[in-house]
């Protein structure tokens, strides 16, 4: 029997627009900025549904990869956004782990707050910081479906040493949900893609 | 700016050790005997931890896609065995709802609960039912993290019209987990790999 890889390939656009992003890293909102932007394109190139995350070294103020859905377009239901980014600097820093030694604390940013799967990957990741923009219930305003997080799921982050800070632009990312709902953007029967 | 591709490519051995399976699939308990074999050859092949899944048609009693831990091997902290073989399957489908209307009900047998990470990514992937071999506690004796779970995981599933089944096999895929970390198999920090 053969089985076939499973291959996801960033939008032939992303290099670009990451390359010629004018707003800089160095901050967290700046970074969010950067996210949320990055959202708001995926939807105007139609490469996907509303959300974008992205990998940064915020010391150096540096981005390490992006990441956007890429559910439809690779046929992968668990493509979401934040587990592409991670993936993308994990195959960019040669690291499973992205907190391993000799590697800078590093930053996930999502434009709207984790679903459950993408929740429970970002211990497994080694990422030490998450900054979430919109909230889940931005999200389920326009009927995606958050999945089953834990009420403490923020506390649970924190117990295994990552810092979870939230509504950091998160009018700017509800409105690029908002605006992507309004426009008839497929909901997929209420699960979040 | 350029960013890499995500690859995920299974062992080698694995399309000779399904071809070869005598054990049939067209019962549960059969289903989930070949899960944990394959779980226990990743472990003696040294191609990755000891969980393995698989995603099964059970009305034709047919595998549709295998998967191992690659995490390590493919430097992806989201490479669980439950979100390779979601991931195969989807492939071999060309569907990123495996519940799509022109395919079977599809079924996913883990040899270990699911994590945090996996649970949630069970019901954006379309199956209809979760069969679990050994419990997230088998995990955990060995040092394992199952994550941030809710306490009622199962209902939540149910909730989204997944039936789940646990403790088939349980005590094989106890053993293994048992024999790997007897043999000394890394535990990663505490981190289900």
């Amino acid at each position: 029997m053969q089985f076939p890889d499973i291959q996801l390939t960033l939008p032939e656009w992303i290099g670009d627009f990451c390359g010629q992003w004018q707003g800089g890293f160095d901050t967290e909102s700046k970074r969010a900025a950067f996210v949320v932007a990055l959202s708001r394109e995926n939807v105007a190139r139609g490469s996907g549904g509303p959300f974008a995350a992205a990998v940064f070294d915020p010391q150096r103020g540096m981005l390490v990869a992006p990441g956007v859905n890429l559910v439809v377009p690779s046929a992968c239901s668990s493509a979401h956004a934040e587990i592409v980014a991670l993936s993308v600097a994990q195959q960019v820093t040669g690291a499973h782990d992205l907190g391993a030694a000799g590697l800078p604390p590093l930053e996930l940013v999502s434009s709207t707050e984790p679903c459950a799967m993408c929740m429970g990957a970002v211990p497994w990741s080694g990422v030490r910081r998450l900054v979430c923009c919109a909230r889940g219930e931005d999200a389920e305003a326009i009927g995606m479906d958050e999945g089953a997080k834990p009420a403490n799921w923020e506390a649970a982050l924190a117990a295994r040493g990552i810092t979870v800070v939230r509504d950091v632009c998160r009018e700017e990312a509800a409105a690029v949900l908002q605006a992507y709902a309004a426009q008839g953007g497929p909901i997929y029967n209420g699960r979040k893609l």
